[in-house]
């Protein structure tokens, strides 16, 4: 059971904090009041004042306290105490002309831009460790694993390259999202903004330019497909800094142990077993990216809205929007300790392009005997020796020498040389190059 | 128990239908061998007769049924029975320096590209049905409602540009993502394009420009956000279309009936009850709304993938995609026929803004009385009158024209033209402009 | 932003919160001692200290939050802030050949047992209340709807029975699923004892009937189908109880306003519109109910595991097993306030049954004409009545009083007596004492 | 694209094909039309009549084609197909007094008990392939792994007792679920079963009985509850199942392979790579295992519906409830197919045990020490041996040896015969006759 969210340090506290969540909704009616001052709506003495008075810090607790308790609700307990500190006058002033959920979804919006902004900048600080080391192994060779049984050489960059890959549609995603998603909503009861006739327009316009916030084609009360768009954006993060995760923890294993959770000495894995090196950070990426989509099935379900506005749904948002925020978060602080420190076990990557007896090099030399005898005549030789070597548990390469068919065609050299990994790795320093850069 | 699936006509049989499955990829062979052919590797002949012979209607059923039991891989059973009709040599030639996946991704990406077309061809339809009725009931004014509570008065117009605002979303994301999602696979065992060596790159350029593909900076066969981009974008299109199916079949229940799926004599509603008119279509919309998010949950869980390719996820993944593809297809379908023929019932329109007692106008007299009296004031007052209208069932305007406090600054004909429906809309006909145009 | 999680007030607080989580960890640290003292593996006098100081309320908070925080695990810090308030000696034996998982496991068992008994005993004293509801309607005549259709009358009381029926299959479950969920886990490193060997199953046995829970066959520490088992048993209570608010919100609509959140003069429904009276709770009712399914999917993603242990779900679990609680009596906590002080209207429930002129009496009509006239030709005869009805506004009755083929059998009389709804309820008042008794 | 459905032979097509859907609504009317000659209300002659002609092959395929379409629902073909092979009379009385549903339901549990029968025999049969295993390798000794890292030693049979232990449980649940879940429906258009009055009774009770079904106690048109655990209880199977896929797909892994799919010499793993063996059936179970808490999902998605029916959630059901059932089966015969013919190396399970120098007797050199030295101090010291181990990548009995500490208390056969695996395998084989049995 921990105390924090999902390891979430910014943003859960910094972001979703009460005194945030309050400050947000005051920031809004701040600039609603200055907004309407301008069109002439609201004295400038009293928007000055309201402006002023704009710091939840100003606020007394125990009013808002007691006002959130008896109205149930967090924007009531905001404008009793924030009227409290306001002259009358003022006071009257506040919140005019607006529905509840012009204030709440517009401070929603700001919220989730500041977790937004906060997980787009620490996703390209991971892809920034990441490129370094991708370029850093962008020739280590390591051996290829398909459906978890070795094949053929790559190299540790390629590997790392295919998660700067995906990161980096992650980040295109979310460059594209960010316009459509930071709106505004102001537009009254039903959306039509009748409070305020003519003027409604205007005050839209200026309140959210002071926001710096897009304006809406027409109001989106109950239409939240933005939302559902965010926790997407934010889940596919999860989903793929969670791959990455689940990769150390799969080659952290015991039998495998090529990449590892950095190990400080003197760190004590196991209470039992001294001699345990936990993957923890990786296990905590998986599991936190198996999760994420849960949140966007919920999104999903906020999608169905009666009328023109909807507290079945309204009332449940919140808890997946910070959530995601937070798993978010938390996952990429993972990640940044995890990536920073990784260890990487060259011996054992090298010990293990070794154990599967010049199999992993089957391809290599079908494809060479090809040239002599055609494709399908050099599959049935190769996997003739490859099912030999398995049998009698003997090397390929020695198996091949004791081939006349083999040995016709090729001289030892020439074997020993298609049997270095170095020389099967294909382009994979090619595509390192393309995704991480050559920097 | 449904033998269409999901009520998909066009994607479930012709994109994917078995025959179009095993089109699909002998294309990617086709093309290959070209592209193979324009390098070198494959005498222009071979490459000739397997463009030639490249489609199904020539295969022999019987052999490919018979391939793809034993190798349980419709794949291998393609290969076979495209083999079995070219010559020995051109046969040699088939699925050159290729690694299974590289073609049935390819093939995949096609498919799914062909399903996308259909869904955003009729998305658009929709969008242009729907935005012929907003501008058609651009002014027609009915109740607003929140939380299925009477609020304040919107035009039908209004409610239908809150649909297409969501669907204009769905179509930008589409446009965004189809850059991003639909490249081509051709990378060999591991993903480094070992086997072709020098050759590769300029195999998969000319492969992927043949095929109308772009090309991934690296391969993808670990990485599989782009499918869970494409099953979102599709799911927000049946998210959005089961909004609107679940507000008609809101709006058609006998209480309110203002909208309803339309109706033709003789037509029997239920075997029992030959009155029914039953909100079939919207129901089904509706459904099928619902349950598009499971299939992004699916698509997300396949992100994590072990090593350079694993097929615990990809085993599953065709199942999603086709289902994902089917239901928007199948839920626009139904949208297209339930939209091109709804009813709406003016009549009753017109009824319902009245059965509230003239409560829907409170927060119009309340900002008016708020002129004189204050907004504080003037809402303890409106509350007042309205209290007394719901105990004594009378109607507001009647309340106000007794009450001395109304009458010391609004004439009866002022007040009666504050509490005509039409005077009360805001802007709702200015946002049916910006987000269904004019023409 | 809600500060409490989904409305729970006990579980949130009293089960979850950080003091019960340790002194939950505490008490199997205590019971563990105590069973090793009983084989002789424990002096007695640590033992008894062990137990004496077992109070999370003697611990020093900041050894345990230095503890926690260096070592990233409450059990840890726990551990740390137990030993240091007692001997030397004593500490020495606290969790003396356990595992980690061992305590955290069984201390969750216990932790996750005190919400559930406070959610059955919530269930129970909901499914009290509205078998009260149920007998006092027992013989209220309504609509019944279908597909939100006017159809037929039924009793309110016969509505709730429904509720109730859901909600004793959901004890029922719950019944059946305690004996197979409260298990205790202890069984060492890899789940063999192999630390305390042959003590081993002594202990075990003592250590449960300690802590009053069962014993498993085999240790479960990779075997979670228990926790998806109590996370499906308490969502599906959500669902239910979420299906009887999103009812009562629709039956609130001010066009149907047939049972209502209860609402006490002066409580203000919209800032903006004082008219309005908004559901909110059975909003919030509906709401929580749509996501429960969430949290069964993640927990059974906690199913695959891997080996002896795995840290990639055990990371996550107790995020979803916590919401899940929180969220079960959150709801639980909203429906006996909401079904505390539900109005029932019965004036306006009495008019619904008016609205349709008559056409809800059309199946009683056509079976009794079915006596005479055979099924296929009394459906054809009332079919075309009603079609008649609906398209010149007028009430049944008067049609088939004007119908010779109608009035050649039955008397305007005995046609009253058919159109009477309480003579349509069939057996409703039977099916509400079957379910909800007659006391 | 697989043409079978998630691998289901037996359901998909003997279950849901098309003949068998219809013939499970032709047994229920022919059932019904028996229960109620049994009361008098349909004469013995077309009760008989009826029933004899109750066959699916009988039907004229045209005429049932052609109704579906018109009507757009099976049961309507289906009445009108029946109708046209009885007599006039004999056909009126076919569906009397019967709501749509009412058949749809009963028919669809008749389908779904059995699918679940099927499903319920095969993890019989797969449990005992799996005691048979567990028995036979209850005494082979393994390494036991937490977070993949090689931990104590455990018994292969003792690993496979806990998959056991898990499907013990999945069966204990059907059994409870099987009587609450099959209940048959027969109540009428809104559950009152107002059209057979007094009638009603007697003949839900015979209809009942004669098909096999226990009544409900209330009807539960609206009420889904059993279906969601219906779901439920088959997706834990697949979860139950896949984790052994799962568990493998890991221990086939080239660097562990210690259990591995069954492999037929002449089989080819790879068109380009001759020496792979793929845990292609280990890998579809896990696939399978996924994916199936997203139809529990959906299936409590169906738990809101409004008022007495609700054809929202109806039109979506029947995909998911037929996707649970071959899901489940499909898994069932892939694991069947799995585990009866599964590897198991033992040559290399003894290897693995060798490749951690000896630190996997840690803990029992520690629990040794500790006898002497206090637990605490016997942590330091074997920590420091581990470390020393790990660091100069010596034995850990060599290291111990050398150490003036350990030898002072034990003897160079003493550590030896503490480090034999097979004397701390603790409890393994205890747990695997307590689970598999001793037979």
């Amino acid at each position: 059971m921990e105390e924090e969210y999902y390891g979430s340090r910014d943003v859960q506290e910094d972001v979703f904090g009460g005194a945030n969540t309050i400050q947000k909704m005051m920031d809004v009616e701040a600039a609603l009041a200055w907004a309407e001052c301008e069109v002439g709506l609201v004295p400038e003495q009293y928007a000055g004042e309201i402006q002023k008075k704009c710091s939840v810090e100003l606020l007394d607790e125990a009013v808002y306290a007691e006002a959130r308790r008896t109205t149930g609700h967090p924007l009531m307990g905001m404008l009793r105490a924030y009227k409290a500190i306001c002259s009358k006058e003022a006071g009257e002033y506040i919140h005019y002309g607006a529905t509840t959920q012009d204030i709440s979804d517009t401070a929603l919006i700001l919220q989730l831009r500041e977790a937004w902004d906060i997980v787009e900048d620490k996703t390209r600080r991971l892809r920034k460790i990441l490129a370094g080391k991708a370029r850093e192994y962008r020739s280590l060779v390591m051996i290829g694993r398909t459906n978890d049984q070795q094949a053929m050489p790559i190299t540790l960059g390629f590997k790392i390259s295919t998660w700067i890959d995906e990161l980096d549609r992650c980040l295109e995603r979310m460059a594209q999202g960010r316009e459509r998603i930071f709106v505004g909503q102001f537009a009254g009861a039903v959306g039509t903004m009748a409070s305020l006739e003519q003027n409604g327009p205007r005050v839209q316009k200026l309140l959210f330019e002071r926001l710096n916030l897009a304006a809406p084609k027409i109001s989106w009360f109950a239409t939240r497909d933005r939302l559902a768009e965010f926790t997407f954006d934010l889940a596919m993060i999860c989903g793929a800094v969670g791959r990455m995760g689940n990769e150390v923890y799969n080659e952290q294993r015991s039998e495998v142990n090529e990449l590892a959770e950095g190990y400080a000495q003197g760190k004590v894995g196991s209470s039992t077993m001294p001699h345990k090196r936990n993957p923890f950070l990786p296990g905590r990426l998986a599991g936190r990216g198996r999760i994420a989509g849960t949140l966007v099935m919920r999104a999903m379900q906020c999608l169905e809205n009666t009328n023109e506005r909807d507290c079945r749904t309204l009332c449940i948002e919140p808890y997946h929007l910070k959530e995601i925020c937070c798993l978010a978060d938390g996952t990429l602080d993972i990640a940044l300790e995890l990536f920073g420190q990784m260890e990487v076990h060259e011996d054992q990557i090298g010990h293990n392009l070794e154990i599967l007896q010049g199999l992993i090099y089957s391809e290599a030399l079908m494809m060479r005997l090809a040239e002599v005898y055609g494709r399908m005549e050099a599959h049935e030789l190769v996997y003739e020796l490859a099912m030999a070597a398995i049998g009698q548990k003997r090397q390929l390469k020695e198996l091949a020498l004791a081939d006349s068919r083999v040995t016709a065609h090729l001289t030892e050299e020439e074997l020993e040389n298609l049997m270095r990994p170095e020389h099967y790795t294909g382009l994979a320093e090619h595509f390192v190059d393309q995704v991480a850069g050559t920097a």
